[in-house]
């Protein structure tokens, strides 16, 4: 087995090579799972469309792939499962969004679901797309029943609450303009960001039926790759422009919201980022599979520029 | 087998008494599985026993159990998805009341979720509800894993889009203010009403294994009985005052919404109703089951006042 340091250059070329590849394997199988737009209700059916294919970086569908085919699954048996998650993940912006959350006009360079459509169209091709998601892994018919609830379970528990993504959201907008800890906000973070990139994770483990102890770790892996990826994210905020961020840079200070640049600085910040990523590698370590392609994920997320 | 027509004023008056007793059952179930007040984040959690313990009628999850009953199910096989289509149905009109959708400030006589906390905490509590209606289902260890997918595909079905209820929900948005046919008000009170409740009483049956035929005719009972309950719903909005009502009357005139009485006539649509009920009725002719309380729900709400 190869391990992470010897990575040449050549495979990381290859490896942009195999984003890519899944990357349009999600976008198409996406493509087949949502409705047409020309089917009515058409406003509703665009609307979806317009999230989804908004360019996303699909960031958790990859990691599901990539976690999946590590312990050994077929890819096409984690596909839907993996297109399922990009769906709740886009319900979440579209709902993120919206005037009454974060009031974000642009988003990934274009307007907003609300701002394209409007604000009742937004709402109802969220509750769609978050709809279609656990139907499509309930419908999912390469997968055994069996693993259809555990993966839905599991699912839900992480974009639901009192643990998932909506009470993340919820803790984040009491928490706005409130000073809060930096153990405050990574509970917030864990809940709002970490929590779907875990059960990415996980849920290419489960289709792959990986052995207890190696499902743990790569949900702690993942864990430390979702805070990561929130640290980064409010680092971009500060640093990067408008033009390569696609939003508007600089707006949770104006929002004064509290972020790990703001509450540690900036260099902090960029310390704790490294010492997390070093964190996720560490739990990659306890699986005895190829963990290169998580490895490479990790490194992406460390050093990602949008 | 005792007939409906044979129905004594005093099964009647005991069929109230298991209507209530359900009730309780279904809201003891539903605050089980609800997240608790005092769990963080409170704002949410508060929101989502706002509405769900709002005193709603609950029609559906009655629906599901009268129908599972009939076809000689256990109610405790029952409950966990009768509170899934609950949730579903709440996590709906806590959207539909939203400003940017129908803005309804009162419901069942106190003030809507966004109204008693804010329009963020308002589309939150309906994404977590609806999160947790699949949830509830994929977690129901009574039932087979097969029949928990069979439940969750059925419901996504119902509650998304093109087939169901934010379906629906989006042609009623594009039709506002436009003149439309009494072709395309069923469709979208087919949609946006009657999916659910078809819902509900095919779910009833499929937890209780009913035969494909069987199935099919109480589907097309169900398909009858939501418009009929739509179609009262429209004569309530002329005829009755905000206090049995709980609501604002006469929204639909005001909001210039096609109805069946503004398209027909107040006579007409009554007519209408009592043709509806008549066709509900005889699809249970088609069911070698004890139907009674099918019957009996079908006059409550031909009969209803609130």
């Amino acid at each position: 087995m190869k391990t992470s340091s010897e990575l040449s250059p050549t495979s990381a070329l290859d490896l942009e090579g195999l984003f890519n590849e899944r990357r349009a394997l999600i976008d198409g199988a996406l493509d087949r799972l949502l409705p047409a737009e020309y089917v009515e209700p058409v406003s509703v059916h665009q609307a979806i469309r317009w999230s989804v294919f908004a360019g996303g970086k699909r960031f958790r569908p990859i990691l599901l792939l990539t976690t999946g085919e590590a312990f050994g699954a077929h890819p096409e048996d984690l596909l839907a499962t993996a297109c399922a998650m990009e769906m709740i993940h886009t319900y979440s912006l579209i709902h993120d969004d919206l005037p009454s959350m974060d009031d974000d006009e642009l988003r990934r360079g274009r307007p907003t679901c609300h701002i394209q459509y409007d604000e009742a169209t937004a709402i109802l091709a969220g509750d769609a797309l978050q709809t279609l998601a656990f139907q499509t892994i309930a419908e999912e018919s390469l997968l055994s029943p069996e693993k259809r609830v555990l993966l839905i379970s599991e699912l839900g528990r992480t974009a639901g609450t009192p643990g998932g993504m909506v009470a993340g959201q919820a803790l984040d907008l009491e928490a706005e303009s409130c000073a809060v800890t930096g153990e405050e906000l990574e509970r917030i973070h864990r809940l709002k960001t970490a929590a779907l990139i875990i059960a990415a994770a996980r849920c290419g483990a489960i289709i792959a039926e990986a052995p207890d102890p190696e499902l743990d770790a790569v949900g702690k892996y993942a864990a430390q790759l979702g805070l990561l990826f929130q640290i980064t994210d409010d680092l971009l905020d500060i640093t990067a422009t408008a033009e390569t961020l696609g939003k508007t840079p600089g707006k949770d200070l104006q929002a004064q919201k509290a972020t790990y640049p703001s509450l540690y600085g900036i260099e902090a910040a960029h310390q704790r980022a490294h010492l997390v990523h070093q964190e996720a590698c560490a739990m990659l370590e306890q699986i005895e599979r190829p963990t290169e392609h998580l490895r490479a994920i990790a490194d992406f997320i460390l050093r990602r520029k949008a």
